[in-house]
């Protein structure tokens, strides 16, 4: 039920409760919690200020119930709560009956029944991730100080893929170019072609899908833990539970499918006594352990599910064919959200695996 | 350190040690254990018989040595052992201070020392896989009886694919055509090219890598552990930790980053009472949970990191280059080999997903 | 660091925090959950009322932040949470340098250094215990469509003990005689005597300690999970977490030492077709296993640590002897108070086995 | 299923099928594993050269399978096995239907039905403990580097006591007292007094019960997991899994009932700059975290289910009375054998403890 092995982390409340919130466990007493750095992590996940997405506003003031004092974690259980201000419910009434296509309610019934309250996705909705990057956000104050940085961003939004040479440069230059876009996309030549492409599905009340790329340099070598947590497991396990998730890849990923092993073997090799490897085609992990090269993976977002055109669904009371037209206010393209969240809970991932391991 | 919530895999042994073995926790008393099923399921992950592969030989019996009597299940951990009958060490000593580049041998050393033995790859070779098809195999005596069947085949091996259409077609006729070539390929015109080209990778000194897809039928809707183990969370988890696995995808997979939503989204209907979608683009997983539509994932496998060619790696102890010729005998492609890995761990974490939800 | 398996605890808050709360996980959804039970139960752990017990006076409200709509849980993580009212940590701030004789203090500081803020007992406070009455009250309500019914009442204080014809009688008289007593002693003739006893410990600035019966009736036969979690290994784990408790025992317990197996073992017979024994010094567990009998476990709890006794203690920073004088508000008996602790902890621990067994 | 945090324990096999072993993870790569070390504890659980102790006869000799190259841990799973020889599965026949009192065949049969084999208490039987010295023996080599020391001994057995005087000294005294007396009694003048008590008991078809009592030396302060891994919790966890364990108590233990708070407090002082407390009524451990003194604790041991003598059970198929006069060899007094289980088992958790709170 909880994500974590040595930090644990429980998500509570709904989309349309009265709040959202997360309780982290295994923070050791003394960590230094950036409050004011937790909460600009919860503002980039925020909608407020784009232009693109749902007309859905808040605020994601985050409460800290318990766990720290005086800027640093007790040891204790981190609890951060966030209220949910503009709360409407009537507009989910009819999906009780009738399953939104691409979206969990038919499961949902199927397993809960009614007693889940399904507004706004209920506990499947994207607004869970609020916990995720409060999560993750803490979890950066193990890593800060080993030098360890992180970087999601925006690598394609439809058919919009940022160029590889824009790409290939410092975290450092691609966190600024990120910034500098509302996709969150370091490519400045196709940011603004994918806003346009979110603006097109939008007018056509459709979304689209893309791909988020996450980085994180300075990880040591040898974190992961073989049978059965390697490094890829984990991560994988984690960013698939991020809704519209569908898919992840490490290094070359899905291109190892066509490459000879003389060409996806990345060379060792020696630089100022550190050992490096030529090329990065392992996405900094081999056997499950990181090699000290940078980790680097790839998560496929799909389209958003609720979306305006009419849709072909059905009643489940009666068990008879009803047109859907989801109401309520939906992100033409949530990609841009999710960066924040990818990047957070990767911070989350390593911290427990780096003090799984010791290392912290 | 285990795989599963109420089914516990632990693997144990090392590939060039006496014994690999898993221990096997979780399954019901009562249980049927199919044991000459358990010893196929086992002979088709074996390299015998297969012209394309290595020339280790193993007999890979099964011996279980705890929790099954009279067929069944005692309630007890079920522990199974496969002695290593082909073992040699000899090739291996040159890795300890020279990595294969492609291997865990350099995190491994820097994370365990010299401690771990890696000869033939120690607790890192797939070799391993022994535990996880056997543990598979006694898990489908869980699913049998409710109808679930599962099917994993190649998919692509570098270039050659496998046609939509071939693969179209019902999961018996899927299994028949797949048994017939030595690549476990259902399409009988991609098959005979595929072993071409692992065949010209083995006679350049090189290694291939491909896809593998996997297939479950009439796992029941509601399936899935909502905040964190959602279907696609914990498969990623297993099958991430085969080694060489690199990426994993549900249904469109990466192919959903250039979708609409109106295009992803699986429309609902009902035939004979029972709820369908008319796609299945979401690969039979919607928010974490199963739709009761068959589950399709694909998985990436990279092509085998050991090859005969000579390649650029370091002394770990001089932090100076040297050239590396790996001995030893390894598989120009490790793909076929994979199939049924992936599919009895398929089978595997979908016992414990149904055994979770009390659907077993 | 969370209680349990298929149900989950998680404790979160201190003393002299703003709160103190619980995170409930693995309740199914729709189970009905009975607020105004629940905070009777909380009730019955307050000091307020008692003439015997401390002066801080607690409200101890529940406010459900999660998991709970129209009286029954969605299927999320329960979460509740009780603000802090009467707080006050001045007294606490000469227990930084020079612990108090049977408390935490000591060790807390060695392990967790001053980033934990040992007010009032911080997270080793008797006011966690809030969270183990709520959790094992929302508990209750798995269990009560079942029969299954629960009691725990004090056994002895200091030098008096119940007398055992007054608890030789059904669990409901029990329940009323115990209620009537300030003492939660179901022994009309012990309970006054109890009080005398706390009293006169009071007078000396002293404190007395006791021991806490609890039972449980219609547990069915069958719960528990051989290796490692028996009823009795379960129990235990749960019990001694309470702050105070020293030791517990099942059935005949501690005095089973001293006896033969043909008095110790329980005769079976069989009355109106169920399986009976005819004494039950096993405590209702065989093989870690439940009975059919009655549960029946004893903790003794040990004299509350902080008295109005100067006592010799030491300046951790200076390594020299200094004379301690507790100042704060705190009871001269935490037996009483206990009493509902455990007896709801036990239903939280007993669900879960339920659970775990398939049983609920 | 399995005991433990960092290092994980499970139990395979049963008493009368062709092995009983355990499967140990976590232990660090490199870790010393003194194998004739091992085997000793092992000895020292066996009856043989026991004129008190069952017939049975059983070489216990622990076969290594994986984890251990060249005397040190791999940092994989260690596995050992012990092959069971003595096995005569008729006497037992009669129990599937005719359950021993005492004994966990009633319950069993309940939750199992008769799939599983309980031929000699079958995973019930008290040779599973094999695997629980097996692993605690293992773990010892993580805690003598750190100076930390264990001693188990038999502290009662029926009416015969050891005196305060006998166990007040150094533990190698105690040591080598326990180990010149077949019953493992430090108390010179006790020993022989348990052993006619013991024979006695045997004489008249009976069985006989008994204290267990371990101590830990030199256990650094601070080791614990609050909330809900207090020391007590988690030993106590682990030794009522123990067969035939009914109550556990720490330091002075149900004594505290009676105690006043002046008298239990154990004062501080400092000695050689080392803080410490004149008396330990705590039993070294204070709010779940060990102080730095000995940790402390007993256990109840219920005399042997299965005696000579005729006893009142039933028919589980007719529901009806039966007299039952159990076969099979038995030991008249198990707590002697205790000692070496009760002793490694403590070990197994006090290192698990101090893995976890990153002292090794």
């Amino acid at each position: 039920m909880d994500l974590g092995e040595r930090l644990k982390l429980t998500l509570f409340g709904a989309s349309h409760g009265p709040v959202v919130g997360a309780v982290l466990e295994g923070i050791p007493a003394g960590t230094p919690v950036d409050l004011p750095a937790v909460q600009r992590e919860l503002y980039r996940r925020r909608p407020v200020g784009r232009a693109l997405a749902t007309k859905r506003m808040e605020e994601d003031l985050i409460r800290i119930e318990s766990g720290v004092e005086g800027g640093r974690s007790t040891g204790g259980p981190i609890v951060g709560v966030v209220e949910n201000q503009d709360v409407r419910r009537a507009p989910y009434r009819e999906l009780e009956d009738v399953p939104r296509p691409g979206h969990a309610d038919y499961p949902a019934r199927v397993r809960f029944g009614t007693a889940m309250d399904l507004s706004g996705g209920g506990i499947f909705s994207g607004r869970m991730t609020v916990g995720l990057v409060f999560a993750g956000a803490v979890a950066r104050g193990l890593l800060a100080p080993h030098g360890i940085d992180l970087l999601a961003f925006t690598r394609s939004i439809g058919g919009v893929e940022a160029s590889e040479a824009a790409l290939d440069r410092p975290m450092t230059e691609l966190r600024s170019a990120a910034a500098a876009t509302e996709v969150s996309c370091p490519d400045p030549e196709a940011g603004p072609r994918m806003i346009e492409e979110i603006e097109r599905a939008r007018r056509e009340g459709d979304s689209v899908g893309g791909i988020v790329e996450v980085r994180a340099d300075r990880v040591p070598a040898g974190v992961g833990e073989p049978f059965f947590d390697p490094v890829e497991s984990v991560l994988a396990h984690a960013l698939l539970a991020i809704p519209a998730v569908k898919g992840i890849e490490f290094g070359a990923g899905f291109k190892a499918a066509r490459m000879r092993g003389s060409e996806h073997n990345d060379a060792f090799y020696v630089e100022g006594g550190k050992v490096k490897t030529r090329t990065n085609h392992a996405g900094g992990v081999l056997g499950g352990l990181t090699t000290g090269m940078p980790i680097v993976a790839r998560v496929v977002v799909k389209p958003t599910s609720s979306i305006a055109k009419p849709q072909e669904s059905i009643s489940l009371s009666e068990r008879a064919p009803r047109q859907l037209v989801v109401k309520g206010r939906h992100d033409p393209c949530i990609v841009p959200r999710a960066v924040p969240v990818v990047e957070n809970l990767t911070a989350f991932v390593l911290a427990d695996l780096l003090l799984q391991g010791g290392y912290l």
